[in-house]
């Protein structure tokens, strides 16, 4: 996140050299960037269509090392996404900080950066279990029960796989960082706005049958407090 | 956002040449944007740097038909937004959609998607007020309150000015679109799990001197409920 004042970027201004090679690392480093992405509904796609970039929000899955997209096999933007590099972006805003002057207002938040050529997917095992997790990751426990996808569908379906070895997670938390002057001066109030992201009660489709009670992997989600996406 | 089974694509594969362009069309279309930046409080931001897409998340503002984005002069990624188009996407996830079969599982969300190259603002009035609107849009009601940017602060700023002439948005609103063999065939739930963005109870900064209580700009977002950003 860019803040307003600050001496430090965004992303390193070569990012990708700054990037980290997460699978030559381990422990919280690497447990950092995939609590971020399991957190996350949706990403920001950043692909070059014709020269220029493109950023889309998109849905997405995760296992292990390998984050998964879909979309048709009429999406320019995923074609697109195969024959050039991506960056993948999933942010959670956590709170708005309040500062002792305008230049130091920030946001507290965790962001993840991906890099890399996705690659389509053509094992039919492989898409399936891609599309698991794609649904898992927006919906955690519906897959088994609802209807898979079929032939037609999956014909109509692009899977694509792209590795998470290039990747950086950022983060800032904590309150203002003020100067000291501004401390000094006093009179000013200065802290963070916390956020969250909250799920209200479920909303039965119009055309369901009645008797059809709301399934307990929904009920669960009502009751929790995810960060945001 | 991609749609689990959707034969039609995120945006359109020619998708710049899609794009609405808004200052010749008014009404309802330009409200619509404007009310999906203005209840944004981060953007992503796509630019090329040294041939690859960037997706960076930053704050932003917007006056008009104007929007203002801001960083360090030293930013790799806000130089590469002067010499190159720009894509930049407010994203609000507004519930999830549960269907009856898993290629038919998506988000209801509200995306905009703004192409352009913003230009560096340098007149000493345009850039306060650029700012101000950033942080209006972060926190408002908060600039008036702080001490403003000072001579040494903004000249490590660079202030960027993207109009919002070509720019596109999409929603998807309202329950699942399953297909007719699965309503008939029954027992699965299906419905839509309504998400909201919600702000807590404020944290004072470890540092702030006794007496000075919450002011009601803070106090008054805690119970608001915002679309999610």
């Amino acid at each position: 996140m860019s803040e307003t004042a600050s001496t430090r970027t965004p992303l390193s201004p070569t990012l990708r050299s700054s990037l980290t090679r997460y699978k030559e690392r381990g422990g919280a480093d690497r447990a950092e960037l995939d609590a971020v992405l399991d957190a996350g509904l949706i990403c920001h796609l950043g692909v070059v269509l014709h020269g220029t970039p493109v950023v889309i929000p998109t849905i997405y899955g995760r296992d292990g090392d390998t984050l998964y997209l879909h979309g048709s096999t009429g999406s320019g933007n995923l074609r697109a996404a195969m024959t050039g590099d991506v960056s993948l972006t999933v942010t959670h805003v956590e709170g708005i900080v309040y500062a002792r002057s305008a230049m130091h207002f920030s946001m507290n938040y965790r962001s993840a950066v991906i890099h890399g050529r996705p690659v389509e997917l053509t094992d039919p095992d492989e898409r399936m279990h891609a599309l698991q997790m794609i649904v898992d990751q927006a919906a955690p426990g519906a897959w088994d029960a609802v209807r898979s996808p079929n032939k037609k569908e999956l014909a109509a379906t692009l899977v694509l796989a792209l590795d998470l070895t290039e990747a950086s997670v950022k983060t800032r938390a904590g309150g203002p960082r003020d100067e000291a002057d501004d401390i000094a001066a006093g009179g000013v109030w200065a802290g963070v706005l916390p956020m969250r992201q909250v799920f209200d009660a479920p909303i039965p489709a119009d055309d369901l049958a009645p008797g059809i009670e709301t399934p307990a992997h929904v009920l669960r989600r009502c009751s929790d407090t995810v960060a945001l996406a």
